[in-house]
């Protein structure tokens, strides 16, 4: 039977193709509100994809951008195995930095000669959704899926999933399930499929610091007054010492550290710091001593500034002392770090270290734990079996550096852990301009997603 | 024939603000490059009310903004008067604090309880430049003025006066004269009109820090790659200590002190450091330990942040890191700090603080040195008896925390002085949102204009 699923969805490449551009020609921003209509637009569209494979399919409110839901029959004794993904995407900015629109998907060659398809969410999350959506119609087109199917297709994972977590809550019997299975993660390198064993937690903060009511001249006022800026470098400065460490009190007390086990295996993965350097043009790599590259992006927390905003942007000189001044900032967790406690301990360190003279403010864009798999879930051989169908090769165990913040939540509301099958590859620009996804990734995602259900209805 | 020409700008008042109007309507942003054919526009507009004037006009070409030059039939024994002004403005933005448009002048109630007109450049410097105009206007009306004039209106002081230094240098002949009048300045407060006698000077720079290649995702990358934001915080809180010193080298090197007399002088002056803090809305000032809040404005060198650009900077939540942040720095100097001398240190200073990770580069947008007027200058005398004739009451000697980048040009190649005589008040909210001019300041300030060509055709 599988053979037939697959026989299918290798005869339909060009639709899954033309399916996929469609998805990505929607611009899902969660972040800005400007774009909720396009977010329930996109809603609307993947509800539509699951209808057309014969599932139930619900469109649920969750006070935010909507959920979808769908399943097909449930057959006592069969495992359940919830799908969960998510159609909304990061804010396209800056966009001149884009080759082609960040909406308008366009098929071209990649740097590396293989051919990709170009948009924002081509592989985070919408491509990889499109993987599961193809699997389940093959299958539905062949008498049905082998397992108890749940899809839960979320509008608000780039924002931190804030409404989903009282969602998973209120509809706990509804998402009842055996396992959890995300694509949303990547192989290590072109030719190295993976199973991601673990991602980081994030707390995500915004500082404002509020000086003088209004703009002033810094030539009539610089001096006495003060300049929210000069006060936000300074704390932003406190958050780090010179060998890169975070310095709010308390960061690292309940990081877990990396075993030697996990040293020895990651130092075999074909990974090179000077080829790391040069994709990313860089002379060095940060971090703290005593760690590798892939050490710090895998397993230790950090401190980011993702944005600052503040006075005068254009071009030439404005002699301006801003009203205020802000700038997001995020930590990336390890497990066992606490983020509430992590959260606390942020806003108790910038509160300490701010001077007379300006006010400051938070902004919560959301926080999450870290997650790792057990080593000895069963679902970790199956989807290894299913990624060496859908990609001819077996998989490695890996980790990645990104978030998911529901999966915490499956875990504590349903009881399930996760299976991170990640078709992606480590330089499809995520978050950044030119987004890509590699065509012959999508391929073997959609095999690997349609063999992922046979694996899995064994046990 | 004071008395005629004084009484025909009594007469003139709504002329002068329908003038004023028609002058503020046009957005002669100097910094924008999308704004330069409103700076032409803008020339022309002030050539054509000299030439009403029944001056000889020219509209000369900078390789920037063109400048105005304007002079009467000038006699041989007569003192000769240059009279230097902008027409340029600041860039408006931030536009959504504007009550109303920036660029659409309009006339309301002050919270003083006055009447004002607001709009970018009310003040700064277009209601100034008007206050001479109508003042030439008048006496032309009257028979001619009474001294040899030469108007220079330019379009780049608001960015640094890039092209004026090598105007003057090659129309030294032409711009000869015995003293400069400059009204870019203002009075000490409502009630106390003032005499400047001393500018601050300016070095602005633009930091960029460039990290890796294209935009990452703070996740996957984050703890290895480099963020320029991060460098970009450390670099700038490097610049100042805990106390509010600038760190930089050398820095105060060459401050001349503030003299015994001079804070005697000052301490008498009507400033109220906690009416100060109420009117900028923050419970404390700044500055070096041992300074007045006056003290520090007037006679300390700054530094300044006054933009910061970097990542995501609009609603929510974007895990990114940038590929560059770039910073507007500036530093405010006090005589004899040399500019040039603080920029190179600057430079170094920065270039010495950046780690591995990360490029530097340094955008260069103006230089200027401080400036103190001769206390025994003659024309000090006349302009108090001008201001006294204008605003019914003897002006106070301040000075101004502010610069005016060509005066030392002035000094230097043409070896005279500059007055200020400024008709501006401290709450005119020069360089910020809703920036006015007081109606009565404007009618009072072409009144002294009038009346200062009266006291210096005396010699």
């Amino acid at each position: 039977m599988l053979n037939d699923v697959l026989t299918t969805i290798d005869g339909r490449r060009d639709q899954t193709l033309a399916l996929l551009k469609d998805f990505l020609s929607i611009p899902s921003v969660s972040a800005n509100p400007a774009n909720a209509p396009d977010c329930r637009r996109c809603a609307h569209w993947v509800a539509d994809q699951l209808k057309f494979a014969m599932l139930d399919v619900s469109i649920m409110e969750t006070g935010g951008h909507p959920c979808v839901v769908a399943k097909n029959k449930h057959v006592p004794g069969r495992p359940t195995v919830l799908v969960y993904g998510h159609y909304d995407v990061q804010p396209p900015e800056p966009l001149d930095l884009w080759t082609t629109p960040a909406f308008e998907p366009t098929v071209r060659e990649t740097p590396a000669g293989t051919q990709a398809i170009y948009a924002r969410g081509a592989v985070d999350d919408k491509g990889q959704v499109l993987c599961h959506i193809e699997a389940i119609t093959a299958w539905q087109a062949h008498g049905g899926l082998p397992v108890n199917l749940t899809v839960l297709i979320e509008g608000e994972e780039e924002v931190g999933s804030a409404h989903l977590e009282q969602f998973v809550r209120q509809h706990r019997t509804a998402l009842k399930a055996d396992v959890c299975v995300i694509s949303d993660t990547n192989q290590f390198a072109r030719g190295y499929p993976a199973i991601t064993t673990g991602t980081r937690g994030l707390v995500y903060q915004e500082i404002i610091v509020k000086g003088p009511n209004r703009d002033l001249h810094s030539g009539l006022f610089g001096g006495a007054a003060p300049n929210p800026a000069n006060v936000l470098v300074a704390l932003l400065a406190s958050l780090r010492d010179e060998n890169g460490r975070v310095t709010v009190p308390g960061f690292y007390d309940d990081v877990v550290a990396i075993t030697p086990e996990e040293r020895t295996a990651w130092k075999l993965l074909p990974f090179s710091e000077p080829d790391y350097r040069k994709d990313l043009g860089v002379d060095a790599t940060i971090g703290e001593a005593g760690y590798t590259a892939q050490e710090q992006m895998w397993a230790r927390p950090t401190c980011d500034i993702n944005g600052i905003t503040y006075g005068y942007q254009g071009p030439g000189a404005k002699t301006v002392i801003g009203a205020q001044a802000s700038a997001k900032v995020s930590f990336r967790l390890v497990a066992n770090q606490d983020p509430i406690k992590i959260r606390e301990a942020f806003y108790h360190h910038i509160r300490s270290h701010s001077p007379a003279g300006v006010t400051i403010e938070f902004l919560d864009h959301g926080v999450a734990p870290a997650y790792l798999v057990p080593p000895n879930h069963p679902g970790l051989p199956a989807a290894s079996r299913a990624i060496e169908t859908g990609f001819g090769k077996a998989p490695t165990l890996i980790r990645s550096g990104g978030s998911i913040p529901i999966v915490s939540t499956f875990k504590k509301e349903l009881g399930i852990d996760c299976l991170f099958v990640g078709f992606g590859l480590p330089d499809d620009a995520v978050h950044s301009p030119n987004e890509k996804f590699d065509l012959d990734c999508l391929h073997a995602g959609c095999r690997t997603a349609a063999a992922l259900f046979a694996e899995l209805s064994r046990g």
